[in-house]
């Protein structure tokens, strides 16, 4: 049988660490977290919770829904937020539902019969309505769905800032951000807004191109990215999620125009895509593992019957610069 | 009550072909087995399996089990695999394993217990003997896992072949191909020996990079593209899956080495990081998605206590053709 100490000693830390990183309780830096999650599943290390769901009568599961598992910011999501629920004896269920309401019915149904103990959501396509009626353990994921259910993102007037501010930095003069959906009560939508207002302020031109499609199929960004490139020849610089820039690098590339000399970008989300162009991509980067682990660690409260202390948790993002927006 | 005739109502096609996509029968194309499972999400059609494992006492719950969620390859399977899944009544239960044997074990338990009703597993780190044992429903994807448990792949035999091919007809007079860990046994190997055989029937010399790591991190792959591309700066063409490839050409370009001109480029697998490079990348294409339906069509079958027809799945590869291969 596995001890705390067993995990301790092989992520070489203390077990008190090992124990904060399971209670959800104090600071742990997020290499040490990651070290000790690592140990517990090397060590199949199983924390008295899993015991506990047997006794209580608990599923020991949790549904995590999301547009689309394949888009690689759910995907890395999806892979921290089961590390982190193994950790706390959960098993994770998922689902895709391409933004269709019956399928989250489906799930509020799977929730409602106790057949998953919690949910984690990063769809909103019900009305909030239906969620104030539903008193089970539900966290979402960058959406307002009430006052009732706790949300976690990120700080995204702060990263709208920081895009629109290194483009002017860059010596742009006239630029486009792409949009998502708005209809949809995001935080999110909040950089757009944002970055608008910098854009003005400084008296630059900014195109807001609003995508029409509902997905986050590749296929769409690769239609939309010669959609734009296409009617907005002009722009010399841009602000989209990660694989929408490097699609939209792509693009306008193939129509002669040269990435980071006569574009610049900044990118949005820092997930793996955001690595790959060179030169190198300037990004405004989103603690996607953050995120997954404190939406776990306020789901596992819910499920344990507390009343989690704040509601609306803001992560911090960083400015990683990249040669994409080295100046004209 | 949704019906097997609305879902063909409203993918405009006829009640048999989406009887036939259900049990998973008889010749169905592919883009019109897609806009069925879409339809039958849509429409939050069930089909009649979820009754009967309600009556059967079955968990209605398959669980997935992969190296790493977040890895395209594994992230556009499992988006698949899910959607399968569901039109068969079934939940998706997912986990990363790095490889680790104690996560496949505790699984295998979870599948004795009947708390899942079968396993699609893409990991093998377990002795082959351990499998064999269990006379449970496991359908294994690229992985050898003894006589008794089916297993699908594609065929990469040719995969292979093609890879050599283009690079030989390129004019590439020495190259280099990433193989990953060679004592895991899966049919993927072959595509490397098979790459390695042309070659030299060409008396083209060949390294073989032999990753050292044991997981599907982007990490570890920025690593390796940084070591490849210091150590072998005499290549002029290489073959490897769509990150690495894309990371290499990355770390090739930083050291003043100009992409699709200099140095030619084949990548393997076909996810969505293969369409990002500009110029375009030349790919070998695995069906992914077709891997994914064709693992959920055994398990069915397994699960219904049927006997496959055929243990051993070969899916073909084909190959797409971009800029990255163009003569020197």
């Amino acid at each position: 049988m596995t001890t705390i100490q067993d995990v301790a000693r092989h992520a070489h830390v203390g077990a008190a660490t090992v124990s904060r990183v399971l209670n959800g309780s104090g600071y742990v830096k997020e290499e040490t977290r990651e070290k000790i999650l690592r140990a517990i599943k090397e060590l199949n290390y199983t924390p008295n919770e899993m015991a506990r769901n047997l006794y209580h009568r608990k599923s020991g599961i949790v549904a995590i829904i999301v547009p689309e598992v394949s888009h690689p910011y759910f995907a890395e999501f999806i892979n921290s937020a089961e590390i982190a629920l193994y950790s706390h004896g959960y098993q994770s269920m998922i689902c895709n539902t391409w933004r269709e309401q019956n399928y989250e019915t489906h799930y509020l149904e799977l929730l409602k019969q106790q057949r998953v103990d919690g949910i984690i959501t990063g769809v909103h396509t019900l009305d909030i309505e239906q969620y104030q009626t539903i008193d089970r353990p539900i966290v979402a994921l960058d959406r307002q769905l009430g006052e009732k259910i706790p949300c976690v993102a990120v700080n995204h007037e702060k990263g709208g800032r920081m895009a629109a501010e290194a483009l002017i930095e860059a010596g742009c003069k006239k630029v486009l951000q792409c949009t998502g959906v708005r209809r949809v009560s995001t935080p999110s939508n909040v950089r757009h807004e944002i970055f608008e207002q910098v854009m003005k302020e400084h008296g630059i031109p900014c195109y807001n191109y609003l995508s029409k499609w509902n997905g986050f199929e590749y296929s769409d960004y690769k239609q939309a990215a010669e959609e734009i490139a296409d009617k907005y020849m002009d722009i010399d610089g841009f602000f989209a999620t990660d694989i929408m820039a490097v699609s939209l690098i792509h693009a306008m590339e193939s129509r002669g125009r040269k990435y980071a000399e006569d574009f610049k970008v900044v990118a949005y989300d820092g997930t793996f895509v955001s690595s790959l162009p060179y030169p190198s991509l300037t990004t405004v980067v989103q603690p996607i593992e953050k995120l997954a682990v404190t939406c776990v660690d306020i789901l596992m409260e819910l499920i344990q019957g507390k009343v989690p202390e704040k509601k609306n948790i803001k992560l911090d993002v960083t400015f990683r610069q990249g040669q994409s927006t080295k100046s004209f």
